[in-house]
This record gives structure tokens, C-alpha cells and sequence, in this order.
């Protein structure tokens, strides 16, 4: 139970013990916090606070009271890893007052996992609105801890990861330079890196340093200093300089620090989820999790296809008759086609069907001079709504709308209530968004306070109308399905579509799920078996860094309710039985189990379907051949299951045979151990099936 | 007819032959062009053209070919001043092509009483987006004419006129610093005056320069070089210093030069108007002009009456249950007190009564350092609106809705269909919008390109929902209410409120009808009865500079379709016979006839009433005594008219007696010529009955 050591400084520990919690002001009334973990230091002493233009909550200050509290519930999310989710923690609100009778506190919450705490400025006399001019938050290592980062940066977190030692950080980013998205901020963020953070301590502890329930506040990123191994919280400004516009009584969102010993705590851990608000949807009946195949890779795989209708670069929507411009003849988006995704979703169960490139603008999208770039109402000439609508309908498959913006949120929101009930009045249900480009209003990032406010607006406007979201450049998730579970998947990490554009190295999605993946899910895209591109020709020879076994296995390790087949019907077509996987694996479970996993080299997974007793394992590895031991014990004693086991074959290998695998049953119970053997950049999927 | 002289430079004349302009390109290829009337040069050689980041369209220029035409229309307007304007004009359509291969048009129409061009850029391979650095466009003055200028400002208007020659202006605009609204850009504005300026000549011309239909574009303010005489435009920038984004195909607003010898001439001009496009609203019906009162001088007059509801600076719109809060007491848009302005606005036929302050924000609402300031459908507790719309209905009154945004467009635009849904439910037709404060989205100013764009937003939706629009504090008129006749008026200036704050010398009204109005009509707010404000104690000691009877002839030279009568009713009572005229006046013109103007000295104007054979006359004077010399000639010979004459009586002074006034009825015809002598400060208002 928690304990207050003093009038001035606090104590509070976990609810096993393994977590202590230390708050206190230092001399100068700066308050700071230290963590540890099992009697190992987590984070050293580190300030707390927030600066803003009317006023410092940063010193001066002393601790008027503290309290204390429990907290131990059970809630169901509508989907996820999990059908109940415990929420147990010990709770300690510092209530300080500065010299200058400036009213903040801190409230930290201890978990067996980790911890999370927010700066709450109640309603007070000497202080209304903020304009915030920086956080001053620091998570202070206490020694040179390994990190696996990527850049900072306001506007994009598509990049691939690097590890590095704390020390040697501001060297590891030099790599980024030119690729980075505002290189003009290179100084300004040279030493700057994203959440999810992890990291590894030599003393073998695993640290998630994040945020949760980000909501009316900029994105936090982190100012790494290389010679204190101290991180600083580094708030996204608008293009004014300004963080964020507050008006008190207001809560900053949770900075969250996930811990363990075992690497797979920390991807088991759902202390980001718990901090976030229960649902503001009350009938949630509507949230269906999905599969989805679409009209999307035939545009990355060097064919030529294009999103757009013509080539015409000058074709504005709402200005030009598109049924007068000259087609392209390239555009996937056509009735003849989708129908064929159609069929082939019908043929194999697939819930939905996403088609990009449906609608006008596409000639000539990408550019922040123009106000207009897209129009959500407007089907190009050659897609036939009304009847794909109904073909749809009649098949049992349901459409998936796509919204790129091109990061004009000014006008998608003039276009919203429009964009929103065309989609209801054509049957869909769910929409990809996407912001690729500079962010109009102009004087916002995608990270900064509003384009947050942004998101939040679109996702609750989505679901007044019953609509289900797929953000793509959005502000990258902190737990907020929770509170908007019609928000089923982001992207805001770099995802599977990069296997066309230089390739994801297989530690990469041996890191999303320690990282990206802490948020929320990933909209990232697995199911590629034809990961040789050169097998499309036209100077297309680009190799995936995966074998087509690994791809299955993604299902396991990047769950998400919302979950793409991302290759095209014809290579499916021509592995039908490794295909059929995809066919049964679920996209919402009952339980999960993290078997075995390391950062950036192995995850192995097992999870029971939601709906039925079959289980399914996904395990995955880096650039090395490994051997995955599949302690099968969480099965219920007594019972018999059959294994279907997609595996690398043994001459599998993502560079020289990436599409050789195996597929065997076996009969095992709980006492089975599986030896599967995975080749370099390959992984396993197996469904368990218990014999009746 | 228009001529043109070579293949490399044109001449047009207008209609009449008084105006003629030349066009040509110098040595290096910058096109320019000049401009007389009657043989007296108003522009000497002034360059054209536009920079953009992408390309320059300034210099290297050759003319291709140049185009002309005639034009003769006469159309009929929804209001205004005239039930019929002319739209009479020759085109000159010069077509350049530089030595990058860029293509720019500029359209020049040239009527009797002045000139606009534009710049139109046609669809072409060598440019596409623009990033609008500079418009090189000049105005060049032949000499150092007088001019009555407003400081430059990007975000307000509401500036006294002071009067200077040109070479004084940049020691005139002096006298500004400090109350100027951007003072951090005192030096890039230090020479910088806005639009409509009006300039006079040493012989004789009286020149206005503005621009019409601003669409998609910043609003234009001129740079002025005190040595050259030159004008050159001054696009409002961004905050990120872009003064606009453009895509190929686009016309610019057009560039207007009105010019006569004749100071009633400028007046007169409909030049603006007729470069407008034609009402994009096909069925008007709905459109109706009004008189209105409101509570609202309430606010003004230091009875320490507010908009808001309590005085708790802590409520939040869509937070605080406003039915807690302790009401202050001092809160005029209550039932009861609104229920008295319908009873009065029905007993004296006054068409709708404004109520600001109906809403849950105004405890706390001025503060761009928030993200919402207001909700549009969230009426005080005090404030009984299902109510007040039954009873205003019941009486025949309508009620005036009030959006206050803070200069919040962005929520703003979020709420705009709640908000005139709200409306249009609780039976409002009508709605005075009011944008205080610094613009959000936060990269904009108030005229910049960011917000003519939600200004067309704000017009068109209104549109939808057939509301009219009085907006206060958005970018200056330039002649829309053409192509949005619901767009009824605009504040755009400082208006009868500062009467409260420091006061309008009569000069003023006498200099806004020769600049502000001829964008459109302006919602000044005449109609005060109670000049001195010592009458209501608590240190009010200011007075109006004007008569009370002026204030019956602003009805008249300062026309509008939604007129106010500002006053309180309780004065209004005290002057039963006075306010007779302000019952009386119609608010929509068949005819208008400017008898007598000079700017800044005096106005006399006749009006025929759209709906009735009346004439109505209104004449001011400024600082001085003067005798307005009154030809009817204009009316119908043979006719015989009774006069009812409000006049300042022989002792009436603004200072010294302002409610001294007079009323008399005289025979009159169109041979009488009325002699009628105006206060200091004062004025006079006539209504012309036919004797039938």
C-alpha cells in the first residue's frame, strides 16, 4: 500500500512492491521524481514541471499535501489483444504551490508495469489561459542504456530504426540527415528522438518511455543529452513557436514509463490503455474488426498504375469535367477491377475491400500551395459507385472509403459532414485517412497541438456517424482507442509499403511491437508473397526482407482489428494454401501470450481467437536463422489440439527463397514444446485447432 | 470605341471617350500602363505584374496580341441604392507571353467613371501552383495629391481618417503608433495605408483606389513612396510571410480606380459593383432588408451592463453548467429586457431586434490563447429562447441571431451547421458575426488570404441555409454583395460605437461613403438620440460629435439594407416625433441622387423609395455650419410633394445642444430649391410625400 514518507517528499510503490515511486522538491522548489524497479534504478532524479508565457510551474515551489489512492477494476475493450484487461495501480497526487501561488499537481500512477503521471492545473486565481512555451519533464537515465530510435521530427515517424547507446545518439542521427523531413530543423532537433522509446539498460531492465491519452496537447518528443544520458520532454510547436494554447482547468496528457526485466512485459503490458478514458462510445455495437484486401499494391509494384484517372496534371476537382479528360488506361480504380476484389474478397471471406484512387483530385494532389486538392463526394468517371455499392452488398462484401487529404485538415473538415454521409449513403463503414504533405492550416505540424485537436475532431465526428477510422499521418497513437474505439488502426510508423521504396529490415517489426505498436495498432500491412519485386519488371528489383512464412506471422505479432491482406488477388491465387492462413487467422482475441521475444531479434506470440477455442502463434526473427521454442503450457490442461504449422522451409531464406515454406499438422497438448525452425528474415504461423 | 494603336501597346477609351487608358511594356519588358480623364493625368506609367516563389510574371515581357470589346448591360440588383445600375464598359484584354514562355493576360475595363484590370493567368505548362511573394501592381500619382488615409493594418479597419498629401504620409501614419493593432510591424507598414483610399487632385480629381471581388486572395493595402508618388499594392501576407497560394487558371480581384471631377460622381459609382459577378443565388425572395434595434448600446452607454451572463472569467462554453454560475446581475440579453425590445420594435414597426450576449462564453471570451471561445447553440439561463422566438414571432418581429467568434474561424467553421441549423429552427433569418481578436487558424490575419477564403465559406453555407449576414471585423467590402446578396453589410470600419470610445468627428461620415462604402454597405450603427453620455453617469462624460438630427440623415448617407437604430428605446421614447423618421425610412432604393459632396466636408443625398413613391433626402456637414442647397429638380415635373423636414434647430450644436432639432412640413416641386442650414456637427432629414 502506499505510504507518505514526510510532509515534503512521497513514497508510493506498485502494487506487487517491485515499483517505488520517489516525489520531492529540491532546494530551489524544483519538483523531480525518481524510479526504480526490483531495487534497480529506472530513472534517476528528474524534473517536473511546465513553462508558459503567463506562467512557471517550474520552481519555487513546495509540496502542500499529497494523497493517495487504489485503484483495481476489470474492463472489456469492444476488441484487442485482450477480452479483460486488469487496471490495477496505486495512485499519489502531489499538490504543490510555487512562491508566487501558482497551483499544480502531479499525479503519478504505479503499476506492476510501470508508471504514468500528468501535470493538472486546477482552476486557481493566479493562472487561466497558458501559452506553452516548453515542458520541462525529464526522464534522466542513470547510465548509458542501449536505445533503438528514430529521428525527431514534427511531421513524419516513417522512418527505420537505429541502435545506439545514449551516448552516441546525436552521431546515430546524422544518417537521417537529408532524408529527414524538415531538414531546416536539423539543429533544432539533432539530438531529439520519437516515442514509443525503448530502451536496455546494461543491468538488463526493458524501458518504454511514451504518453497516453494525448488530447488537446502537443505530441512529445525527447531531447537527449548524450554527455548526462538525461531526456527532456521536447513538445511540437506550431509554426509560431508556440506548444500549445491551454486553458485551465486543464490535465497534460500521462507521460508514461513502461518497465521490466522481461522483454515480454513490455509488450504484454496494457499501462498506456489503462490510462486512457473508458469509451465515449456507449453502443458500440456497430465496431466490427476486419480484414481487408484493396486496390492499393498494384500501385507500388512498378506496373505503372497510378492513383490517378488521367495524366493531366491541371484537372481540379470541382473545376474540371473529368468525363472529358483522356484516361490514363492505368488506373486500378476502375469498376472491371474492384469487382474483381470483389469476387475474390467473397471467394475467401474477406470482410471489406479499400480503393484508393476512387475519387477527383488525384491528377495533381501533392502540394500545400493549392486549397483544394481532393473532393470526398466526387467518384471518378470510371468508377461506377451505385454499382460496385450494390455488387458489394450483394456479395456480403463491404467497401472501405479512402480520404487523402494531402494534409489539408482545413478543408477535409469543411468537407467532413459531406465526406461522412456519403460514405453512410453508399454503405461504408470505415475510412483510411491519410495527410501526406505539409499540414494546411499552415501554421500547424502534423504533431503539433492542432492537428491533435484535428484528429480528435474527425474521430468523434466519425462517431456520431457510426464510422470506423484507419488514420494514416496522423499523430501517432497514445492509447486513445480506448476512448474512440471506431479509431481501429493508425499507421504513424513506416509500414509494410516501404518494401517497395528501400525495404523494412526484419528487425524492423522485431522493434514496432516494443514501440509504434504501444499506442495503438498499426495499420502496417502484411500478407506480401511476392516479396521478390523484380518478378513486376520495369527496373523494379527491390527484394521484401522477409520470407512469405514471416508474413504470415505478422497476423500474430502486429495485431490490429483492422488488418490488410496486402498483395495482390492473383499471388494469393497462386498459394492458395498458404493463403488459406490469412483466410482464418482472427483480427480480435480473447488472450494473449508473449512466448519469447528480444528487441529488434525475435517476438514469438500465441493468442486465442475471440470467437471460438482456436489458438494461433506467430513467431518471428531478424536477419539471423533461429530456432523458436513454443512452450505450448498455456493451453488448457487435458486437451488435444491440432497445429497447422506455416513454416520457412528448411532452404528458406528471405534473400535466396523467400517463398519456400512448409505446411504440416501435428497433434499437441500443453506439455509440447515446438521447435520451429525460422529462417533469416523468416517467422511461423500456426493455428491450433483443440480435436472435439 | 476602343482602338488599339500598335502591336505593341493599346489604347481604350471609355464609353464617353473621358477616360483613356495606355498599356504597353518598357525596354524590359514590364508591362504598364497610364491613365486620364478629360485629358488630366490620374495615373502616370505604374508597372503590373506578379512574383511567386515558382515564377516571376514581371518582366521580359512581350505583348502577343491584345483584345477588345464592348459591354452594355443594365441589370437589377436584390437592394441598394439604385433598382437599376448600368454596367457599361470597353475591354482591353492585353496578352503577354515573357521570354520564360509565362503567360499573363490582363483584362482592363474602362468605364465613364474609372477603370479596373485584373490579372488573369490562363492554364499553361510553365506554371501551376503560385506562391504569391509579391503584385508589383503601382498606382503612380502625377503629383502630390491629398489623399484621407487609414493606417496599414492586416487585422482591423477601424481607424479615424487622417488628412495629408502624399509626400506627408509616412509623419501622418505616425500619429497611429501605439494604438495601431500590429505595432511590432510598425516599420513594415509605416508608409502603408488601406484601400478604399480616397485621393484629391491640385486640379481637381477625385480619385478612389480599391479593389472588387476579392476572392481566393489577401486583401490589397497600398505602400506609398512619399517622394515618387507612388502606390504600389501590399498583399496581406500569412504569418508565415506567403501572401497567398494560387493554381492556374486564376483571375486576381480586380484593381479599381474610380475618377471624376465631380465629387458626387465617386458616390455614384457602381463600377465596383459592376465588376462583380451576378448573384450565384438564384431565388432571392428569401433576402430581405431590415431595420433592426438591439440590445446592445446597452453595453456601451457605462451602466456597467455586459455580455455576460456572470462574472465568473472560470465558465467554460460545453464545460460549466451555466445554470450554477451566480448570474451578475447586469446581463441585458435576459428575457424580460428583450421581451421590451420586441414590444417596442413591434409597436413602431421596426423589423427585428439583435440580442448580443445570448450565448455561454462572453465571461471570458477575448483570448486567442483558447481554442473555444463560444457555442452557437447554447442560449444563458437567463436568456428563454423557445420563449422569445414564439413571442417575437407572435408580434411580427424577427430576432437578429449574434455570432461573436473571437476571431476563432476555426471553430467557428466546426459549428457553422449546428449553428445556423439553430438558427433557422428557432427562426432566425439573419445573423451579425463579429471576429475580435487574433486570428485562429493562428498562421492567419484578418485579411489575409486565409480569411477571405472562410469569409466566402461563411457566405456561401449562409447561403444554404438562406441567412444573411452582417459581419463585423472580416475583410473589407469589395463589391460581393453582388454575387452574395444575402451578404446584407459589414462593419469594415470605425463605426458608431467608438461614439462610446473616444468619438467620430462629423468628418467622418462625411469620408466614409467616399471610401468604405464603395465596397458595400456598412453596418455604422446611426440612430443615437442621447449624444452626451455624462446622461448616464458612472464617468461617461463623452459626447457625440453630431446632432440629433444628423444622426436621422446618416439614414440616408449612409445607406445599408440592415440598418440599426443604435439607441436605447427608453431615448427613443423621450423623442417620439424624431424617431418618426427612423420609423419612416425604407432601407432599399429605386433611385439615389447626390445633390451636393465634397469628401470630409459635406454630403446632401435624395433617395426614391423602392416600394413607394417618397423621396427621402439626408444631408451632413462636418465640424463646420453650413447651408445645404437643396435642388429637387429630380422630381417629377409637375408633381407636387409635401416636405417633412427634420432640421437642427437655429441654436443646435453638437456640443453645445445636440438634441435642439426642428420639424416642419413645406410644399414643395421640382422647381424648389430648399435651403437648409446644418449645425456644427449637424444635419438634416427629409421625407417627400407626393400630394396625391
Amino acid at each position: 500500500m502506499p505510504a507518505v514518507i514526510s510532509m515534503t517528499a512521497a513514497t508510493i510503490t506498485s502494487p506487487n512492491g517491485s515499483i517505488v515511486l520517489n516525489v520531492d522538491v529540491n532546494s530551489v522548489g524544483e519538483p523531480y521524481y525518481n524510479l526504480s524497479y526490483k531495487d534497480k534504478p529506472v530513472i534517476i532524479d528528474s524534473k517536473l514541471g511546465l513553462a508558459a508565457k503567463e506562467a512557471k510551474f517550474t520552481d519555487q515551489f513546495k509540496i502542500l499535501s499529497t494523497d493517495t489512492a487504489s485503484f483495481n477494476e476489470t474492463w472489456q475493450p469492444v476488441w484487442g489483444e485482450f477480452s479483460e484487461i486488469v487496471n490495477h495501480y496505486n495512485q499519489l497526487e502531489v499538490n504543490l504551490e510555487n512562491s508566487n501561488g501558482l497551483l499544480m499537481t502531479v499525479c503519478f500512477r504505479v503499476f506492476d508495469d510501470g508508471m504514468g503521471f500528468r501535470y493538472e492545473f486546477p482552476l486557481q486565481d493566479k493562472a487561466n489561459y497558458l501559452a506553452v512555451l516548453d515542458e520541462v519533464t525529464e526522464f534522466n537515465m542513470p547510465a548509458n542504456n542501449t536505445m533503438w530510435v528514430i529521428p525527431g521530427d514534427y511531421d513524419t515517424d516513417e522512418y527505420l530504426f537505429t541502435e545506439t547507446r545514449i551516448s552516441d545518439v546525436t552521431d546515430a542521427l546524422k544518417k537521417y540527415n537529408g532524408v529527414h523531413s524538415e531538414s531546416q530543423r536539423e539543429k533544432e532537433l539533432e539530438s531529439t528522438v520519437q516515442t514509443p522509446l525503448l530502451m536496455k539498460s546494461d543491468d538488463g531492465l526493458y524501458i518504454n518511455v511514451h504518453e497516453a491519452a494525448l488530447i488537446g496537447y502537443p505530441a512529445m518528443q525527447l531531447d537527449v543529452d548524450t554527455t548526462t544520458y538525461s531526456l527532456k520532454s521536447h513538445l511540437t510547436p506550431d509554426k509560431l513557436g508556440v506548444r500549445g494554447y491551454l486553458q485551465l482547468p486543464f490535465n497534460t496528457p500521462w507521460r508514461t514509463i513502461i518497465v521490466s526485466d522481461d522483454a515480454r512485459d513490455i509488450l504484454a503490458s496494457q499501462l498506456i490503455l489503462n490510462l486512457n478514458e473508458p469509451s465515449k462510445i456507449e453502443d458500440t455495437s456497430w465496431i466490427k474488426p476486419m480484414k481487408f484486401i484493396g486496390v492499393w499494391w498494384e500501385m507500388f509494384t512498378g506496373r505503372q498504375k497510378t492513383w490517378a484517372y488521367s495524366d493531366d496534371y491541371r484537372a481540379k476537382p470541382g473545376v474540371t469535367d473529368y468525363t472529358k479528360l483522356k484516361p490514363n488506361g492505368r488506373h486500378p480504380a476502375n469498376t472491371e477491377n474492384v469487382k474483381k476484389y470483389i469476387d475474390f474478397a467473397a471467394k475467401h471471406g474477406i470482410d471489406a475491400v479499400l480503393v484508393e484512387g476512387w475519387n477527383e483530385g488525384w491528377e495533381d494532389w501533392a502540394s500545400y500551395r493549392k486549397n483544394r486538392q481532393f473532393l470526398f463526394d466526387k467518384p471518378y468517371p470510371d468508377f461506377d459507385l451505385p454499382y460496385l455499392r450494390d455488387y458489394a452488398k450483394e456479395k456480403g462484401v463491404k467497401l472501405v472509403m479512402h480520404h487523402e487529404t494531402a494534409a489539408n485538415a482545413l478543408d477535409y473538415e469543411r468537407q467532413l459532414d459531406k465526406a461522412f454521409q456519403f460514405m453512410k449513403d453508399n454503405n461504408y463503414d470505415a475510412v483510411k485517412t491519410g495527410y501526406v504533405g505539409a499540414i494546411i492550416p499552415r501554421s500547424e505540424h502534423h504533431t503539433s497541438q492542432g492537428m491533435v485537436d484535428h484528429a480528435q475532431y474527425v474521430i468523434e465526428k466519425a462517431a456520431e456517424y457510426e464510422i470506423m477510422i484507419d488514420s494514416h499521418e496522423a499523430p501517432r497513437p497514445t492509447g486513445l482507442i480506448r476512448t474512440y474505439p471506431n479509431w481501429l488502426a493508425q499507421e504513424s510508423a513506416r509500414g509494410g509499403e516501404f518494401e517497395s521504396m528501400g525495404g523494412n529490415p526484419p528487425s524492423h517489426t522485431a522493434l514496432l511491437p516494443f514501440t509504434r505498436l504501444k499506442g495503438g495498432p498499426m495499420d502496417y500491412t502484411p500478407g506480401l508473397f511476392q516479396t521478390d519485386l523484380s518478378y513486376y519488371g520495369e527496373g523494379k528489383d527491390g527484394k521484401a526482407m522477409t520470407t512469405l512464412a514471416r508474413q504470415l506471422a505478422l497476423y500474430l505479432t502486429m495485431p490490429s482489428p483492422m488488418q490488410m491482406a496486402a498483395d495482390l488477388p492473383e499471388n494469393y491465387e497462386r498459394f492458395p494454401d498458404a493463403f488459406q492462413f490469412i483466410e482464418d487467422v482472427p483480427v480480435e482475441w480473447r488472450d494473449s501470450k508473449y512466448l519469447e521475444a528480444e528487441p529488434a531479434q525475435y517476438i514469438t506470440v500465441a493468442r486465442l481467437d475471440k470467437n471460438s477455442d482456436d489458438w494461433y502463434i506467430g513467431a518471428i526473427t531478424d536477419d539471423t536463422p533461429r530456432e523458436a521454442v513454443i512452450d505450448l503450457s498455456f493451453l488448457p490442461a487435458g486437451e488435444k489440439f491440432i497445429a497447422t504449422i506455416y513454416a520457412d522451409a528448411p532452404d528458406a531464406d528471405w534473400e535466396t527463397n523467400p517463398q519456400a515454406y512448409t505446411i504440416k499438422k501435428v497433434n499437441v497438448n500443453n506439455k509440447t514444446k515446438l521447435k520451429q525452425k525460422l529462417a533469416r528474415g523468416g517467422g511461423a504461423a500456426i493455428r491450433l485447432q483443440p480435436v472435439k
